[in-house]
């Protein structure tokens, strides 16, 4: 603590990613990474753009990327907003949305940056309880509240809920902005995009740091009504004129253009989630159902803290939360098919 | 205005920055770019990193540019914070610190986007009066305070203060946090970060957009005592945990390596300032003295807003603040040699 601190800088409680270890060798399965490189396609556009436009500011608005995005979602420009990855987007619509008299509602097991960024815009949260079945129960979300946000599928669960079940919320609580974190739609989920032109109070938050392969880029996205975009490029232009560069856009807009490579990779990791889904269970795991790029498991006759460490051992590293509900669990990230077998076998070993 | 926005929202006025036009041809001296590129070596460094690489997260703490930073300024690790340009590591510093009971000081006539954070956070402040001509008084900031924030030099004047000056005012205000935006430093002033080692209340902030030719890419920095640092790095890590991307640390890392050409690119803008000053003056124009990439300047004879409009039509776009006090200057970004002397010429031609 410093006497320069602010009284708000005092009270945080940041939040910690997954490690980014230097560990030569290393299968990294601990961050939801895509284990396939970005499209050739995006890497032939960083190559061929001329870098000594660099000296320029960007496009303050990031046009071609919205572009890019309007088109292949069949969104108007005005429908759409993007951001230094989608944390940054999740960052300013908590400023721009919910910063309320009333708590916003959240899963209590759930993406663990939520309470963090209620904490440093200073907004009341209540955190709903997952089900036994670690689903998210959107009946339960009844209350007035002055907002409404969740991941789906969520995380760490990977369970995701259909769009049904979305819409009769988005009816229910049309006095309030609700906000679907879609960071992992792209790996078995139905996006909640299709129903924006329908609700005015539905903002859908997408990356492209997991389906399309770059998380080192910095890439996020926000699709709702007019107003809500609206509302939200007030505060980031009150923030940050120009949080996205000008390689990010370049890399993000030939991302979206590759249609083909998005699909087969993806694939593949649906692929490989199914295959680790069998083999998980085969070495007595239950592993909660999955549409996205990891799965959540948990083995009865195993601590789960042990078998992190022992993974780690093995030079595999997969994530661990140590929380009430889900100390138990292990979250591991879809690799390639290859990595994926030597986890598997890496386990067997533990385990056998 | 919407019903879901917040209370925030609604009274926000975004900061607006200068135009980024799309017309061929254009001689573009409104937004303050380095005229020329970033360094060969920016250019190969990038040429040569592996995309791929992409497909993983980010170094949330940009460990490898922080260290090229220390290094290149003799300071620790833990005197250095990297963000997304240096517009985020202000908003970063206004949330860390400005936050507090008492209002900041800054200049009434400076970089706009200060009251606009103000805004975005809720904070206080007065606006301290340039003397008539047109200088930082630093003498007058002797109220009370939650902070003192200014640009050195200052825009748009381009008017620089030397660091006996700034010394008094961090031994006056020894109980709030002072922070000195170095965003034109290289082009002629002296930098604070000599006294971050005496003063722990001390923060510099700059940034690669101007003499390192790398507007593009957003990377902004600040160096101060350790205590002030790790606020700043709480603030950040409950907002955005990478907002620097891999691409952008790798070119700044290689701008902050090539010293010769950092040395010859900010002399070449030297010399075309003092070469403008001269025949700015011949024209009939005042011209304040800058230390920075612009000079601030008016002609008694001429309106500023119609000048502003008739180099318009030459293809030639400056900028222009209908603001009072300043509402006759023309600030004027220097650009190449032969960009300057268009400049001389069409002005000549409106003029005379």
């Amino acid at each position: 603590m410093s006497k320069y601190w602010s009284e708000l800088t005092r009270r945080l409680v940041p939040y910690v990613p997954g490690e980014q270890p230097k560990i030569e060798g290393l299968i990294k399965l601990n961050t939801n990474e895509n284990p396939y490189p970005p499209s050739p396609k995006v890497i032939t556009a960083i190559d061929v753009f001329d870098k000594k436009r660099l000296r320029l500011y960007p496009d303050p608005n990031s046009d071609q990327l919205k572009s890019a995005l309007a088109s292949y979602y069949g969104m108007t420009h005005q429908q759409l907003f993007v951001g230094n990855g989608s944390d940054e987007v999740l960052a300013l619509i908590f400023q721009a949305f919910f910063k309320q008299p009333l708590p916003i509602l959240f899963p209590d097991i759930s993406y663990s940056f939520y309470p963090v960024y209620c904490n440093l815009f200073d907004i009341d949260f209540v955190q709903m309880p997952l089900n036994d079945d670690f689903e998210i129960d959107l009946s339960v979300y009844s209350a007035r509240n002055g907002g409404v946000i969740f991941p789906n599928p969520n995380a760490p669960t990977g369970r995701v809920l259909g769009l049904a079940e979305l819409q009769e919320l988005l009816v229910r609580n049309i006095e309030s902005v609700v906000v679907v974190d879609e960071a992992y739609i792209d790996f078995g989920g139905e996006s909640a995009i299709s129903l924006v032109n329908e609700f005015p109070n539905l903002l859908v938050v997408q990356t492209f740091s997991k389906s399309r392969s770059l998380a080192g880029a910095r890439v996020g996205f926000a699709i709702g009504s007019a107003e809500l975009i609206e509302g939200l490029e007030r505060v980031k232009n009150s923030f940050n004129s120009y949080p996205l560069d000008m390689l990010a856009v370049t890399a993000a807009v030939a991302a979206i253009e590759d249609e083909s490579y998005f699909e087969s990779s993806r694939q593949q990791i649906i692929a490989t989630r199914e295959w680790l889904d069998g083999e998980l269970k085969a070495l007595g795991f239950s592993v909660l159902p999955s549409a996205a790029n990891f799965v959540f498991a948990s083995h009865n006759g195993h601590d789960a803290a042990a078998l992190f460490a022992a993974l780690r051992e093995h030079k595999i590293l997969v994530r661990y939360f140590s929380q009430p509900r889900i100390d138990q669990y292990l979250r591991i990230t879809i690799g390639t098919q290859e990595e994926i077998e030597v986890l598997v076998a890496a386990l067997r070993d533990i385990i056998c």
